[in-house]
């Protein structure tokens, strides 16, 4: 784990938290992007060394939705930077951590993903990414 | 907000979530620290630029007690170094968001902290960290 990559925030409305959030950390965003994939809509900011990363469903039945419907809007995940992914997966699973998905697949902002079982992580959702080359 | 200082979370008893961490992020818990003015015992692990801070609760009133009753374990909250909290506080304030201690307060780790109310920030507990001079 090389640093903290970004957080992962799940929000309603990219409409209102985006300037919310400009608000809150006192810069811009950056970026936005659609992750088919995952049925979310994503917003970047900066911070530091790391990125907030604000998440609306693009779908009732997305991922996001399902947590804000469970939980209410807040903190979803936190990501980490790895240097080789597939190494990092292999040594988690020898430690006893359970993966969501068995190989790296593809997520925002130019990333290979993998996410970790919160069951195993004190509640936590945990996600693994690494740049694409 | 010059970078994320930590993540703040909850855990019901750092003897097992310690070593659970250290497999996880692959690096030793650096330093723990008792918070009596918050009720909680705290663990701190170094990631990039950035710390993890594990919290259990010294009381059965204590704040994060009461946050694992509520919501289980899991991501307590984000805080944010800022330079002068004083200013950042007024700053805050300003744009409309509400705070949860008036005055900078002690924390862990040698801080002075204010915490936002997280019904302003989308759910997010934020706080605001600057190093005690």
């Amino acid at each position: 784990m090389l640093k903290i990559e970004h957080i992962g925030i799940a929000v309603r409305e990219l409409s209102q938290s985006v300037p919310l959030f400009e608000k809150l950390l006192n810069t811009s965003c950056y970026k936005t992007e659609q992750v088919e994939s995952e049925q979310v809509a994503t917003a970047f900011f900066k911070t530091g060394d790391t990125k907030i990363e604000l998440l609306e469903s693009s779908s009732a039945e997305g991922v996001i939705a399902r947590f804000i419907e469970k939980k209410g809007e807040g903190i979803h995940h936190i990501a980490f930077e790895v240097e080789d992914i597939e190494a990092e997966m292999k040594r988690l699973v020898s430690e006893g951590f359970v993966l969501l998905n068995e190989k790296p697949k593809p997520g925002a902002d130019n990333k290979l993903v993998c996410f970790l079982h919160p069951k195993n992580t004190n509640g936590v959702l945990v996600e693994l990414c690494m740049e694409r080359k």
